[in-house]
């Protein structure tokens, strides 16, 4: 199944760039594609190579890196961060086991991409950063895998906000929202587990909204106040749930459910924004419904990633006869990412955030300098999914991050 | 200009309805319309007639009457309750003086319509609800104006929420997004006094989310945390806005803004549904976007008034390959109201609530059944926005209702 | 049923406008709400009376006369128009009886309001529109109730192609499509009866969308290619349709369909723009989609009457990074006619076009100009219409207008 | 840059399939793409290689080769179709050299796949065909690249067709619209010139609106009346145009536009239905809008590629009160294709529609049946393309196919 050979000249004089990949689920299925699909469409300073992919289970793991085109396989993290023909560790297992994978490649002075979110608690994530700042200081990098960012559409929203077209933020409203666990019969996977996923929607969508709204606004969460909701307690154990884990068919007994199935959240914004966050896997008929909403004084902005090549804008700037949410086709030469694609107004997929953010990777480690989100940036974050568990264990009084 | 005469027979069999109403900007010249309109439309059993306008001001009083139709006028409202030939009394004027004039024309044997929200206290809204209550004993009947509710789409939302549809609610969220005071230069009006409209946004449009909420959902809102915010405290003087009040050229003296600007609040619903509302005036772009979204076990619904002509509805029971958000065109004649207009698919607009309401007020009256929201229920209503505004000064935390 | 009043001193100085009207079935309850209605909320120069109205059968006009306000009838229309007190016939019977209602009218010194199409038939279209222009040199008026382009997006349409914001038109698609018919057991109603309607879907929507297209556009067709198509031939007599005509209930008996059910044609417009139009009462789903689009050299406009509050609109002057199709609200004080109305954001319905249509035709006679559309104009679109029926019995060659 | 290896021991055992691909623009990167990530998520029957492209110039392919992934590369189509070590020709050129390529590359044995339009005109489509027809005797396949069809959503709007869900056809839309043409000067490039693309937005675009309304509908169109417009009948010579050829600086240089900027044309299908179609890269503001509606007796369909992630689909069998159009994420497990890519909600892009195109292609091939669309079958349209260009010259009278 290979077929894909470099050529001899221009791709042999750039250094290569070894990744060694744990975990091959979902996420492995993903970050492999964006690999290998990556330096096909962008001009890279560096030749990322599918090298060793890392799994517990040795028959599967082999299974998996011939399917996703990996060179060779390991059956512990540990004997793949050692290896001398890596170069960087791409971390795509449950969050409980982050921060010991992540610290350990750095001192291996391996380059780190971590799945968000960073960890499973603050005390974890702020090892991490400090790993990898510490690591920062010989040349070792490390970037937190929020992807959503890397949506033009997103992206695009950001950089208008930075052109001042949105002026003064008042108002940011996000909302995750999915409707995998609707049913009651929907199966308990490690998602739910918190000792494995840290917790529920907060952590898994949540964080993405998190992210995604300090990304475009530019500007910090400094207060929550915040709700945790779990409307099913126990769940079958062992039935299967496409593509999100669990595994074998269930026998009728049930688990019980330790994560949240919603989470809402208002916050305040350095400089005085407020915000309105909800993730939730409960909004029946939602798939993969993350918005983003921003208001202004010059300007407002709208996003709905199930109409993710589009970004919607209000130019406050138009005179009232002719203003109106004008509707961007995020498609075109002239916006982040899409020259590199097709030609205008053949839209992108989901799966094209990810190849965006391996891109953003390479030219960072090239060029030396930190890629953004930081595992800093990422801590950020999971520090302000724990004040809102705060928040929440105390009657949704204000937590300062 | 007359011109609209009645028939003989049919309608002089009907008792008259004789309105007396107080107050005549946007909702006096609205209600006006909707008195006039409801019996050419709908078979009442009533004949209601626009019989006296009052207000304080002699020329412009008699000016409003004669162009929205009003047979005399008064300059008092207290002599217009004691008026013999006025059977019902239309309080159409800012909220600090709704209790005063509700509770003297009950007291004097006469049906009230109140604008909302019911009052600007609990305390007030508590003394009207009890006189509602000692008047409906003598067949005398009052009803809060959430005109809202009579919208065809969000009354078929509560019809299928009603037959079991939606199944067991989750989440409900409610947004009513304005603009009209994104820009600083705003002027200063009674509605953001707060000694003549009780609160900012809160009162003014989140009163319509919550009873809306509530009516749809058929479940009452038993806690609240909640944030009150104003972004600009400062505003001109005497600039006008149109429609909303306001008066005169400002000469750049400014007043403060005593009331807030936005209102976001979390709530918990009897049953263990979760909520989220926000009101605001500074969503630049949105103009009048009142949107409620439900989430059940079985169904989904979605609305925003600023296409109030649909309603969308996700049905859980259709397989997966076919389900989606349907967008239903709530202008068929096996709608709430709509038979009575026009035929299929021809749209009404926001005016045509108050004509609903009218109808509605107009069958419990003859019925002799208490009109629904009665003052029991703004009341409640009033109870959310105090306890709203006691957890906002309460570092958010959760209020009882 | 009265109550409404006219005050004593300002309408009382205005000259009167009673009104005659003949028939009152949808159009003429459509016809009587917007005479009521206009005054009310426009300042007009003169005050409009809903004087006689005439139908043939004397309890049915009686009933309907006090239903819809109207102060006298007739039962025949002959009478109504040699009638002293009144001013102005309201023509709202099928197009067959156009002609010679309108004729007479106007030769018994009447202004004039018709129904659209005009009449069945070109030469009848002419003779009315030759009747219109001798009387125009006596001070007296007629217009044709294209109803469509006085819904305030498709005004603000023209007004932005007047102003050259979408340069030169290249393209012109309007769709017309309902779906009241697509069952075939839907009844038989005078509109399926060539006799009494002259067409099928092409004279009753085609005619709209063409009046439409050339009104926004400012280009009159020059030529068209056209195809008429009958899906149902048979349909059962007898039946009712709710709100469109027939009566009575049906006996398995069946009639013939003798117009067509849908209309396609192709158009060359003066400057060499090239347009598309479907008119179809079996798009199933689509319960009154009036929909235009125009693409010019400089930008596009799209409005689908289901959303009819808003307009599409796309600068092509905006730079690529943030063009795009915004939605404007058309609700706002800039726009035309909606500042009368209410605030900002609160929109109108279908009704609300047939008050602007009173507003401009007592303007214009007020003013002593030719209403628009005039008969002429609506002669043109009748011609248009026979081009269409010419060409899709000459296999789709193109007609000259 | 390779990395990408295959696993020792299930895919070495499948046979490969070794791909030649003449062409290496736009499609050329697509069609790699493609047949890069076909096996990585499609459990394919052979093992498709990237093996040797070919094109004029040598420095160019080779190049081309290292950025997309190919093995090897030849600078004559004629060389490329000899070799022993290719088994299917992938022909990514322009119209003009489709017959030749394609009936030598059967002729010696290879597999092929032809992208769309299949030939500049019928005869050379017929001698494509017929070679076609030989080959397939001796098991070898032809396929042509109308890779629309392959979008999820169409898939399962033809699968709703089969199902019966949207019962007798009435109507078919069918839009193709882009705006790349829109300003005067952009370039004159190879599609603009008739001898090499056979024709301008007819033959481009229209033929793929051709593919999917016969596709979705399984109706076959067999007569057609249309019009072909040219807007801007000189270009300037030597610009470039992203994404979609045309090369180096322009100086002043005007050539003439000898195809179509606009096609628009009515058809008939067998069994009844009327269609319109319209195809045009004057649509200003529309980037890549391919829209298809449909209207049955019992359902109705619309697709927008602008939303190439859903599909409206009208349930007619629905009660009125809850009926309307539903958008379908078709992104779920079971819609078609969707399943093998990421989790539920989680968006596909343009490009997927070629990756599932080679794996049926793969799949067809392994099976030993015709791939569809087949050679005859792109002949059938090549046909329509020609009767629509006869009817254009003949007064739009109705040609049969």
């Amino acid at each position: 199944m290979s077929g894909e050979n470099a050529g001899p000249a221009a791709s042999a004089s750039k250094p290569a760039l070894r990744v060694g990949m744990v975990g091959y689920s979902f996420m492995g299925a993903m970050h492999s594609h964006a690999w290998r699909t990556a330096p096909r469409f962008f001009d890279l300073p560096m030749r990322p190579e599918l090298a060793v992919l890392a799994g517990r289970n040795k028959s599967a793991v082999e299974t998996a890196a011939e399917k996703m085109g990996w060179r060779d396989t390991e059956t512990d993290w540990r004997a793949l961060v050692e290896r001398d023909d890596v170069d960087l560790i791409d971390i795509c297992t449950p969050g409980d086991t982050h921060a010991e994978i992540a610290i350990a490649a750095l001192a291996a002075g391996k380059h780190v991409l971590c799945e968000k979110p960073l960890a499973n608690s603050v005390e974890e994530a702020g090892h991490m950063a400090a790993a990898a700042k510490a690591a920062e200081a010989k040349g070792v990098f490390a970037m937190c895998g929020f992807s959503y960012r890397r949506t033009p559409a997103l992206t695009l929203a950001r950089r208008l906000v930075q052109q001042g077209r949105i002026g003064t933020i008042r108002h940011i409203r996000a909302q995750y929202l999915q409707d995998w666990l609707s049913s009651e019969s929907a199966p308990l996977t490690w998602r739910l587990d918190k000792s494995k996923s840290g917790s529920g929607a907060l952590g898994d969508i949540g964080a993405h909204s998190i992210d995604a709204a300090q990304y475009v606004s530019g500007l910090p969460i400094v207060s929550v106040s915040g709700l945790l909701q779990t409307f099913v307690h126990e769940r079958p154990v062992g039935g299967t749930l496409v593509g999100l884990g669990g595994a074998g068919a269930s026998d009728g007994a049930k688990g019980p459910v330790t994560v949240d199935d919603a989470a809402i959240f208002t916050t305040r914004f350095d400089g005085g924004a407020v915000g309105v966050f909800e993730a939730t896997r409960f909004a029946l008929g939602r798939k993969n419904s993350m918005r983003l909403e921003i208001n202004g004084s010059l300007g407002s902005l709208a996003f709905d990633f199930e109409n993710m090549n589009s970004l919607e804008f209000y130019d406050g700037a138009e005179p009232p006869e002719t203003a109106g949410f004008r509707t961007i086709n995020v498609t075109e030469p002239e916006h982040p990412y899409t020259g590199n694609w097709w030609p205008a107004g053949h839209g992108l997929g989901y799966e094209h955030g990810f190849t965006h953010q391996v891109v953003d990777l390479v030219n960072a480690i090239s060029a030396g300098s930190t890629p953004s989100p930081s595992f800093a940036e990422a801590l950020q974050v999971q520090k302000i999914l724990h004040a809102v568990e705060q928040s929440a264990e105390a009657e949704s009084v204000w937590q300062h991050v």
